[in-house]
């Protein structure tokens, strides 16, 4: 019954395995939000909840029955039926078939020792509690996938066993069998073996799949191994969400199974959008992804040695695995004296095309940089404060305010008992003045809000924006609380995001620094973006 | 000439390769810390720097030379000898005999493409160029590693000519040939079969080892693949930091290989210090660690799901992979539970001889622990502050000083055209006030001076006293300009160095708790030194 011909069904469980991860926690319009994230990527099937066990689930199920969608069918998840009940008196089993999806998730145990100990079931009535379940939803007209919870422990312990409970289920109509590795501890030959026993066992029947923990840093090495040993489903999470070390990263795996093993995963023209997406996923649970995350990571092709920039420059694949481009993603030069004027020209051709290496403004650039380098300042991360660094030196740029001063005061005690900050800023723009002050928690959160209240009246477009991230790096620790800082600001306005610096020895003047360059860079882009539109 | 048993050694390349990952830099300061923490976990190399490319790291070298190592030999990086140049004229291979390391690891050429291509060499050359430049090191005295960059790909490409390379360094001597997956691309069977090749092609010789990066989250796979196929030198750095997506992550890799496949990576009782070791080093190197991370992240053993949490409570190894005390890892709190009780007793015994893991103080001082761990402390790295927790709790502690009252003001413009900080702090001390005022680089330097001018009539055996190092994290930084920050301080008075925390929403005042951490551990060590002079 492979009807997935060369190529693999892959399956997202952000909505159920990834909302159990450390931290997240989905709304019903998040939720909403993830499955048209998902389904614009073309991912098969939604594992959206648990209807059984969360009164939110179910109700996003109601909601979901009039989304439409273009690729992905939705799959509610739930365990067989409790011990010793019959399947149509088993609530949780009702209130699956009520989430009205086309497939069904439901998970057995297979290991013997989870039977008898953690269900307290002879390991009879545990495969009848497969089979029954299994056979209940088939009944009611829904693709089954049966998860086989710990099934390469339970292949370790008791072969016999494991492979008996798969074929209880696939005897029963389920169309899916997947491999779960629950525990993550498993390693790729271990992977490899249990897959190749389970397609012996039930062949002719259903798919085979593979469910991935990463608690040995293996899920994507065993998604990929059960892959080669003949699995054609692989769930994992997209952004690689999940209980205690997460789940297969399906950001990953899908690029390896596509452009490294020949495997058809997503329908055509969508890996270049995987980064987006998984970005777009991220910020719907409001987790940072990690920078150095392969393939999608804003680090997963930045160069820094310089050594590997000129090797990068006279043949790509002397240090890329494979052109960023094919996954959506870009690659980086950081921007760095070592980088050299070559990486610092392809920045600024981005600005302006004409700039090549011997630019008189290319020569320029990597003086001034050299130069603020010394000082502390790092554009690696900050692309955006580069930006307008570039644009000041090409005198395409035009300040849109002034701080003409500010005062920022920590002080204790402050009326109560504990610590206060405040301040206040006075702003010059198009030769009107404007002053504001607040309070803040911290020194920085409190020039933050007065700067942004003094220009409001001017640019009410900054309401949209937010500081997404704030991090302190001390550059000479040996100066101690005299030390430089270097301050990084991430920022968004929901719809991009950019990042800038600034370096001081007083952080509220790095602070200060890296917020202007924030607010600037994004009343410049809206301008761009209008005169475009003019055009 | 393997004589490294039933054991794998580990070359940690955190201050080279680890170096090279974007945001990190390290300075002499951070190297030495670090060079100790990596000798305390008993790993066998620590390469430590490029000295030819990089001053600052033929400095460190020059220091190194007066640092008792009790486990790790020290290895110093460099290419291979310059196209067309005799090795003893070459200055980069000089400043590397210069390090005066007992290894030298050289990394060369071994795809064809790449010599031809990037160092523009002929094939032939290339072969002297390896042979020449391991020669030259070898006949010096050194131990060499040679680093046989692009391996796997040009196995690929021209196993012939990728093998005759290996053979090359061999021949001329080096003592370990290491099979480097340069651009990270490579699968767990490519690199499996590359090693069996390798192995085969220059045996019996040198020890075979595995240099992973992962660019397609194949690294840790890779190693252990590498190490099944009788790879016996693992190199990787301890946290995974690297260039683009990380280095093979050596926290996560020595637990595998050791409790999961029986090999020894670190000397006998070693790897319960994994966990805590991970963490100082990504402290001096400022980067928060994955909580998600493999094995020693603080969420590897977090169970969210009430399922899972009861199995746990059932059986162990229904959730769990191995049990987390064996890399010095907790269920839920890093310091909290029976390990953590007994290594806080062993601490606060160090002041009172007479607390056991049983004493009532020690089950206050781990709640304790608990409440300041859930909002952000971290007494890791910040020893002296734990240990005045610990004298609060033993009524062992009486304050030398109060802070009754302060101010700090950042402002620009003041006076001048630029920004300037100045702060007045009014102590008590034995119901005597003063009061003192100071400007300074940034409002925590300021602030810093003012509390030193006003308790230098008490004290003035602070005036020896100084800062040496100042640390700032951002703790959650979604909450940007708003989040928590945790401020660690080094001093030191000269004959001694001590480290302290502090923790808030207000990067002043977290600076205040930990310069008084300071102030009030130096005075306090100063009376038990007299008291005890005195007995």
């Amino acid at each position: 019954m492979n009807d997935l011909n060369c190529g693999v069904e892959i399956l997202d469980t952000t909505l159920r395995d990834g909302a159990q991860g450390v931290g997240i926690s989905f709304s019903v319009q998040d939720k909403i939000a993830a499955t048209r994230a998902l389904d614009e990527l073309g991912i098969a099937w939604i594992e959206a909840g648990n209807p059984g066990s969360n009164p939110k689930d179910a109700e996003f199920f109601k909601l979901a029955r009039i989304i439409r969608l273009e690729h992905a069918k939705l799959c509610a998840f739930g365990s067989t039926r409790k011990k010793g009940l019959p399947v149509n008196e088993d609530l949780n089993l009702q209130s699956i078939l009520e989430a009205e999806t086309e497939g069904v998730a439901v998970f057995g145990k297979v290991w013997d020792l989870q039977a008898t100990e953690v269900l307290n079931v002879s390991l009879e009535e545990n495969l009848d509690m497969i089979a029954e379940t299994v056979a209940f939803f088939v009944e009611k007209g829904r693709s089954v996938i049966f998860d086989a919870e710990h099934f390469f422990d339970g292949f370790g312990s008791n072969s016999g066993y494991a492979l008996k409970a798969l074929k209880a289920a696939a005897a029963a109509g389920a169309s899916r069998i997947v491999l779960c590795d629950t525990s993550g501890g498993a390693f790729p030959d271990a992977v490899s073996l249990g897959t190749r026993a389970a397609i012996e066992a039930i062949s002719p029947g259903p798919v085979i799949g593979i469910h991935a923990h990463n608690d040995i840093d293996m899920a994507s090495a065993n998604a990929v191994s059960a892959v080669k040993a003949g699995a054609r489903h692989v769930q994992g999470t997209l952004a690689g969400f999940g209980e205690r070390c997460g789940n297969s990263c399906l950001a990953v795996i899908i690029p390896s199974l596509e452009i490294k093993m020949g495997f058809r995963c997503l329908p055509p023209g969508k890996l270049e959008h995987i980064s987006e997406i998984t970005r777009k996923l991220a910020e719907i649970a409001n987790v940072a992804l990690p920078e150095s995350m392969p393939y999608i990571g804003s680090n997963a092709f930045a160069h820094k040695a310089g050594m590997h920039a000129d090797g990068i420059l006279k043949n790509r694949r002397s240090f890329e695995h494979i052109d960023p481009a094919l996954v959506g993603n870009d690659r980086q030069f950081l921007i760095s004296e070592v980088g050299g004027r070559s990486s610092i020209a392809e920045r600024a051709r981005e600005i302006d095309p004409s700039i090549t290496k011997d630019h008189p403004v290319a020569a320029a650039l990597t003086a001034k940089l050299k130069a603020l380098e010394a000082q502390g300042w790092q554009f690696e991360g900050a692309e955006s404060s580069f930006e307008l660094l570039v644009r000041r030196e090409l005198g395409r740029y035009q300040p849109l305010f002034q701080i003409e001063a500010y005062r920022v005061v920590s002080e204790h005690p402050s009326g109560g008992a504990i610590a206060c900050s405040h301040a206040w800023v006075k702003v010059l723009v198009d030769g009107q003045r404007e002053i504001a002050a607040a309070e803040g928690d911290g020194p920085v959160n409190a020039l933050d809000c007065a700067l942004r209240r003094a220009l409001r009246r001017f640019y009410p477009e900054l309401d949209a924006v937010r500081l997404t991230d704030y991090k302190v790096r001390v550059i000479d620790g040996n100066a101690a609380t005299a030390a430089r800082v270097r301050v990084l600001i991430q920022s968004s306005d929901g719809k991009r995001n950019w990042a800038t610096v600034g370096v001081s020895e007083d952080i509220i003047d790095a602070s200060r620094a890296a917020l202007v360059d924030s607010i600037e860079y994004k009343l410049i882009c809206d301008i761009e973006r209008k005169f475009k539109a003019y055009l």
